[in-house]
């Protein structure tokens, strides 16, 4: 023990993963902390991470490596839609989604829709990194479910980006049939929906159960990989379903992305293109639920 | 609390990444702990990820994920040597790359060389499901150090798996300059060697030291990612390094691939090159120590 170690106690808190992994990060102080109609949030600042915000004690985000979630969720879709001008974020209330939305220069308009505000509160007061992005003015943030926004709007978007927590609690009807029926209706007769999808490694049932719903209301479903530090077990996937035929290796625009000048960290387009490669045994075990690539040229 | 949680006491092992992270694995029993020269080895049985090999209580293996890596440290190789007939493996002593390895017809032999007789014995014991592959005729084992062993053998090998824990402790010559000019020595004209290279959030110091190393050895260098479920972080990597100019991409021999019948669970032709797309963080911090790609055809 080093004389620091003697001064000092050592806060660490661990999100408990289906009752056989923890993922503990150290904590040097909690910002935030209340709880909702929805859900108890707290922010802490933690060592080596960064602030970090918990929904319901499972991580949703670090400063550290926001990035990869955020540019995989929203440029991925972004650079296959022809000329994306109106986007809408279902969740994502820190605000990351929206801010790698806006660095699209054809979007003239993005709607985020987060259910709790406490959330935005916490957020903006204590995550400006992401939240900053909400004060932009071509963002409207709406704080209301957003399965009855889907459901009872009359506008129309490009993309959807359904920024959501896991399958339970407040997050699990935006993994339900009735709510991809009418982002169906919202979309654009190109649009496309990107949708948070869990674990490649252990939430395999959930991936098959969403890729179902999806392939019942959109003609082409995919599925994506990411790795990030926080979550448990790394890799994890977002869905992507085209309402029109656009597809994500074919008709990615690699002439747009070649000159956006966005200095990723994660994304680009050899990442993309190697992105929706699973490995072998997730590939099997939705197969016939993903839709073939088209082939190019 | 259910009444089953209160029969039974939970007992958690953590491994301590860094002062920064924990990763926990509630344990069912144990089943194997000892203290050698050279580390201590536990081997535990844990809920939802069958036994775990720690080394001095870093996770070397779980039954549950242990074929992510040893595919992808053995099949990636093997796979780009023109006609691998003998392969070297140091470190390694639970077997499960050897088992790979065995899984191409072309092995004449395969030598591994293991510091530890106490892993060996931990393994054979505890652990089949990686270390039967030991007892095959093909293999032959050594209990030497593999540093030592490559400066004194003067037999040659097709392929070198470089098969270590991290660079502190037992393993941390593993990742020197005086090895690496053995194994350059060790290895056939057009071979090959392939060295576990930490993790490519957490590391990439140590991942730029090693591919320095390496440049100075062999002419071609390179790096690839694959994602497990129980190293701190998910994405890992490995280094692959050519002593003729076998490129990993151009050179893939599909044929033999695609004629194999090996039932991967992880890798595959698409896999194989997607390894090599690197996110962007870990490329910009990489460059000019990789070597490109040749280009097909």
């Amino acid at each position: 023990m080093t004389p620091t170690a003697k001064q000092r106690l050592r806060l660490w808190v661990h999100e408990n993963y289906k009752e056989i992994l923890q993922v503990g990060f150290r904590v040097e102080r909690t910002l935030f902390s209340g709880e909702s109609e929805f859900q108890r949030i707290d922010i802490v600042e933690a060592d080596g991470f960064g602030r970090m915000l918990f929904n319901d004690g499972a991580v949703m985000l670090s400063e550290r490596d926001e990035f990869v979630y955020h540019e995989m969720i929203s440029h991925v879709p972004l650079f296959v839609a022809p000329h994306p001008r109106r986007v809408l974020v279902i969740g994502g209330g820190d605000g990351g989604t929206v801010r790698e939305v806006l660095r699209h220069p054809s979007v003239e308009y993005c709607r985020l829709v987060e259910i709790d505000p406490l959330v935005l509160e916490g957020c903006r007061k204590h995550i400006p990194k992401t939240a900053a992005s909400l004060d932009d003015p071509r963002v409207e943030v709406r704080v209301e479910d957003g399965v009855k926004h889907v459901a009872e709007t009359s506008d129309r978007f490009d993309v959807v980006l359904v920024d959501s927590s896991d399958p339970i609690g407040p997050a699990a009807p935006l993994f339900g049939p009735a709510f991809y029926a009418d982002v169906r209706r919202v979309l654009a007769d190109d649009g496309i929906v990107v949708s948070q999808a869990e674990s490649a490694f252990y939430e395999i049932e959930t991936q098959r159960g969403l890729l179902a719903i999806l392939g019942r209301c959109f003609p082409r479903v995919h599925l994506y990989n990411y790795s990030n530090l926080t979550y448990p077990g790394g890799l994890w996937s977002f869905s992507f379903a085209s309402k029109g035929d656009r597809c994500p290796i074919a008709d990615l625009d690699t002439r747009r992305l070649a000159a956006c000048g966005i200095d990723f960290r994660y994304y680009g387009e050899r990442q993309h293109r190697a992105a929706f490669v699973l490995p072998a045994f997730q590939e099997r075990a939705l197969a016939g639920q993903l839709t073939p690539h088209k082939s190019r040229g």
